[in-house]
C-alpha cells in the first residue's frame, strides 16, 4: 500500500523556529467520508501566519504537538465522495504538510482548468484579498499619496505595493538587503526600496519619502513600525496587516510614541484580517486582481522550493525574509 | 498706575513639572490695537495639554523661557477697540496666566449673558467638543456597548463618559484612588470605576467589564492603554485623545502587543484633535451639550482653585490627577 509522508510538529517553538520543531513521518493515506475528497498535494503555500498558528494566542485554533502542520495547499482530487468534485480536478483548500489529505468539499475552491493554478494559492486567494482589502478598503489610498509597504518582496507586500502603484501612488518598499531592494524596484516596479538592515534606516526612509508618508501597509511591526510612525503625515493611515518581526518572540514593549504621535498627527491605525471579507469583497478583489494581472499591471513572482521535506526550511527562510516573491513548496 | 501680575515660564521642564518652572512677575497692563480688546481675567482653564505646550514636539507653537504661560481663559472686556465687543462683555479666548491680556476680537468668543459663563470654558468649549467628537464621530459608540474612559474625573473624561451613558452604553471609568472612583460612580453616574493604582488593575478592569471592551476613550496612554488593549473585543475602537501619563517624560517604549493585538482583534486606534472640528461639527457638539446639560443628563462639576498665584500648583495637581471635575483658577 502507498504511504503518506507527513510533517508533524514535535515541539512548539519558544523563540526562533528551527527544523528541530518538525519531523517527517509516514502514515496511512486517510480515508474519506461523504462530502469529502482525497487530494494529492501539488503545492503548499508558506505564509508568515503559519508561525502564529504555533503560538497560543491566535485567531485560529492553535497547532498542538503531534499534529501534522496545517497549511493552505493546491491539490489534485484523486478520490471523491461528492458530486461537486471529480477526480482530476484541482482545488485550493486548508490542508496539511503531507502527500495526501482528506478535504471537506465545502471548504475547497475548485480551480478552472484555464487558470494558472498556482495563482489561486495566493494572487486570487488570501494574499491577494489581504493586499486588496488592506490597500483599498482599510488604507483608502488615493492617487498621488506616498505609500510605504514593508516585507515588500513577500507575497502580500509585492501585491500591495503594485496595487498602490496601479492607483497612482508613489510607492516605497522596505525589504532586507541591497540585493532584494534592487529586485523590488527593478522587477516589481516600486519607486524606491529601503533596506531594513541599513544602519541609518530612519534617515534612508526619510530620504526615500521626501513628502512624508500618507499610508503605511505594515507587515512587520516592531522597530520599522516605530520609525515609520515618526515619518507619517497628519491624517495618515497605518494598515496593520502583520507583525512578522515579532512572530518568533514575545515582545515586552511596543513602538515608542504610541499613542502620542497617533494623537498629534491624527493617525488611524487599523488591523484587519482578510478572512473577514464578505463574499462581495472577495468577488471584487479577485476580479480586480485578475484584471490587473491580465493587463500586466501586476507582476506575480513565485519562489518555488522543491520537495515536501524542505517545507520546514522553506517556512523558516520565509520568516527570515530570504524569499523573493510568493514562496511555495512543490510536493508533486 | 495699576499693575498686571503675570506668571512666566522660567525654565522648560525636563521631567516632572514643578512650581520652580514658573515665577510671578509684575508688568504693565498691555495696550490694545484696533481689532483688539483688553480683558480682565476671571477664570483660567487648566488643561493637561498645557503640559505639552512646554515640550518641543507639539501641534501648537511651543512656549519659550520668559513667555507668560498661555491658557484658555474667561475674561471681562475692560477696554475695546472693536465694535463687536463692548466693555462688560464676557469672552472666552486663548489668553495668559495674567490679570490682564490683549485679545484679538476675531479669536474671542462672546458669551451670552443668560449662559453660565464658566461652562463656555469647557462644556461648550474644547473639552466638550473633544468628548463629543471622540465619543460619537471617532468612537462611533452604539447603545449596549461597553465603553471605558480613562481620566474619568477630568474635564474631558467626565463629559465623555456621561455622553456614552446618554447613548445607552455601559460605562466604566478609570481614575486614581478609591475615593475618586466612588465619586465617579456616585456623582457622575458611571456604571463602575476602576482604580488605576490597584495592584491588580488588569484583573479589576476585567471584572468591571464582563462583556469585554468595545470602545476605549484614552486620555492617558502608557500601561493603562496596554492593559485595555488586552481586554478589547474584536472590532473594538480606541479613541486616542490624550496621553497624560507620558506628558512629564519621554517614553522609550509604547504599549506591548501593538500591533499584534491590533491585527488579531481587528482594532481601530485613531487619534484626533478637537481643534480640527468643522464649524458644523462645533455647532452640533455645542447644541447637544446644551441640550443634555439642560435636561440634567450631564452633570457638570467644576473644581475651582482660588487665586492667580495658585495657577502653577493647580496645573501640577491636575497632571497628577488630584482634581474632581473641571479644574479652573479664579483670578478675579
Amino acid at each position: 500500500m502507498q504511504r503518506n509522508r507527513q510533517i508533524v510538529v514535535t515541539q512548539l517553538p519558544n523563540g526562533n523556529l528551527t527544523e528541530n520543531h518538525f519531523k517527517m513521518q509516514e502514515g496511512d493515506i486517510p480515508g474519506i467520508r461523504p462530502g469529502q475528497v482525497l487530494i494529492r498535494t501539488r503545492l503548499i503555500s508558506t505564509d508568515a501566519v503559519n508561525r502564529i498558528w504555533l503560538r497560543p494566542l491566535t485567531y485560529r485554533i492553535s497547532v498542538n504537538v503531534g499534529d501534522v502542520m496545517p497549511a493552505m495547499a493546491l491539490g489534485e482530487v484523486v478520490e471523491t465522495q461528492d458530486d461537486a468534485l471529480d477526480v482530476g480536478d484541482l482545488v485550493v483548500a486548508e490542508s496539511l504538510w503531507a502527500d495526501y489529505a482528506a478535504i471537506n468539499v465545502k471548504q475547497a475552491i475548485k480551480i478552472a482548468p484555464s487558470d494558472v493554478a498556482s495563482h489561486h494559492l495566493w494572487v486570487y486567494g488570501l494574499a491577494g484579498r489581504t493586499a486588496h482589502q488592506g490597500m483599498l478598503r482599510v488604507g483608502n489610498v488615493q492617487a498621488g499619496e506616498t505609500v510605504v509597504v514593508s516585507a515588500a518582496g513577500g507575497s502580500v507586500g509585492l501585491l500591495a505595493g503594485q496595487i498602490a502603484r496601479e492607483q497612482g501612488c508613489y510607492v516605497v518598499g522596505i525589504a532586507g538587503g541591497a540585493d532584494k531592494c534592487a529586485w523590488v524596484t527593478e522587477t516589481l516596479g516600486f519607486d524606491a526600496c529601503v533596506d531594513r538592515h541599513d544602519a541609518h534606516f530612519l534617515q534612508a526612509l526619510k530620504d526615500a519619502c521626501p513628502d512624508g508618508i500618507d499610508m503605511y501597509f505594515d507587515n512587520v511591526g516592531g522597530q520599522v513600525l516605530e520609525d515609520v510612525v515618526r515619518l507619517m503625515n497628519v491624517n495618515g493611515r497605518i494598515v496593520c496587516c502583520g507583525a512578522v518581526s515579532q512572530f518568533d518572540e514575545l515582545v515586552e514593549y511596543g513602538p515608542a510614541n504610541i499613542p502620542a504621535l497617533i494623537i498629534v498627527k491624527r493617525l488611524r491605525m487599523e488591523g484587519f484580517i482578510a478572512r473577514d471579507c464578505t463574499a462581495h469583497e472577495i468577488e471584487q478583489a479577485v476580479g480586480d486582481m485578475k484584471q490587473w494581472v491580465g493587463e500586466g499591471k501586476i507582476n506575480v513572482i513565485e519562489d518555488i522550493v522543491e520537495g515536501l521535506a524542505n517545507a520546514p526550511s522553506a517556512l523558516i527562510g520565509l520568516l527570515a525574509g530570504e524569499n523573493k516573491g510568493k514562496r511555495m513548496v512543490r510536493v508533486s
